[in-house]
């Protein structure tokens, strides 16, 4: 049986997330829906990261045994929402979640007071006083191994904590404030928890060094909100 | 009476564009409604841009007889595809459509093979080859006082045809291609009926020199398509 590699972007705002759910319209259910359409036969897609619900993906990478479909053709009986950027044939075997070395995430801050018709729903409109400065403090203290227990919810289906961060940086562009992180893996809601708990050094209600306190093992009442998921993008997978 | 400026922006692709029309969502009913609710009183909006159904604006400009309203309170009451990014007192008599010296339009396309969820409406989609320098040849001759005769509907209110180009060009960025112009005044479509006929040149089915030739006040049948609506967006205006 061959294996084939899509290579995936869709806008999560009318998403469930990537995964399967009975009744609800996930990115899973649409994408392996088109392909049974265009193969004839069913598709089960394994996935680099199952996002939530919300969030966006501009480099998604799947995997699934059967022989790959023509991008042109799955883009036409897809909705508008979820694109096909690639569908090709990869090494035997190839997995999508198993065989990716790290994954790239984003999230996107809007900074300005009036909000923007253009980034509803693509940015977290911010329009009060930030601390860039503790963010980027912040960031710096990611890169490494780390225990993540606090940012990610205590009902979980996790068995191990730790997490290799490779690299993690606020850049700021214009009105755009921009959180990239690279990690070996994260866990469900790992990038939002940390993204608000940051959030609340840069206001002043936390300190960086509370912040870093965090990162061994702590439980997840400690750390700060969830930051909302239509900021949230996975940008890229490696492999 | 005092003299208010709007600074505005909006997403196109819900609205009927910008003037009232009976029966239809207009980007001017839901300010001028907006400006009644936190005014208490009828206000009437003159605007330097009066976009089409499905057109964008990153910075129209509009204004009215009364006094300015808080923008951020405008925000709350407004839908969320239109936002204002200012509101204050202008001169006294300051009229956003006479006084206005010049408009600057930008025409965005996408060049790429697989469509994209987060430029849909947003970017004209160009999966096909495309001839750059033949666009900025057409773009070069653009500078300059024209009769734009054959870049707006036959059936139009306009009694003079001749408009004064400041500033024309095409730029590339990545998978983006975006058409620039700045002008005094333009007319109905003139944008989309422009790049319309520059896109026939990029694809080899007219000569730039017949472009060129149509800038002497030809018909409009010997013009191109109008280009869809969902590529363009007013950017600015200069006073």
């Amino acid at each position: 049986m061959p294996t084939a590699r899509l290579d995936i972007e869709y806008d999560g705002s009318d998403f469930a997330g990537w995964s399967r759910q009975p009744g609800l319209r996930t990115v899973q259910d649409e994408l392996e829906r088109a392909l049974a359409t265009l193969l004839r036969q069913e598709v089960a897609l394994t996935v680099a990261g199952r996002t939530d619900r919300g969030v966006h993906a501009s480099g998604q990478v799947a995997s699934y045994e059967g022989a790959p479909a023509e991008a042109t053709a799955l883009n036409a009986v897809l909705a508008p929402d979820v694109a096909v950027v690639a569908c090709a044939r990869a090494p035997d075997g190839f997995d999508a979640r198993r065989d990716a070395r790290s994954r790239t995430y984003c999230y996107r801050m809007l900074l300005r007071r009036p909000r923007s018709p253009f980034e509803r729903g693509r940015a977290l409109w911010w329009p009060r006083r930030i601390d860039v400065e503790a963010l980027q403090a912040c960031a710096a203290a990611l890169p490494g191994t780390h225990d993540f227990t606090a940012f990610t919810p205590t009902q979980t289906e996790h068995v191990r904590f730790e997490r290799d961060v490779l690299e993690a940086r606020w850049e700021r562009a214009g009105d755009l404030l921009e959180f990239w992180i690279t990690a070996d893996t994260f866990m469900r809601h790992m990038n939002r928890v940390l993204v608000g708990t940051m959030l609340e050094v840069a206001t002043g209600r936390r300190s960086v060094e509370s912040f870093e306190a965090l990162l061994t093992g702590r439980p997840r009442a400690e750390a700060g909100d969830t930051a909302p998921a239509h900021g949230l993008y996975l940008v890229s997978v490696a492999y």
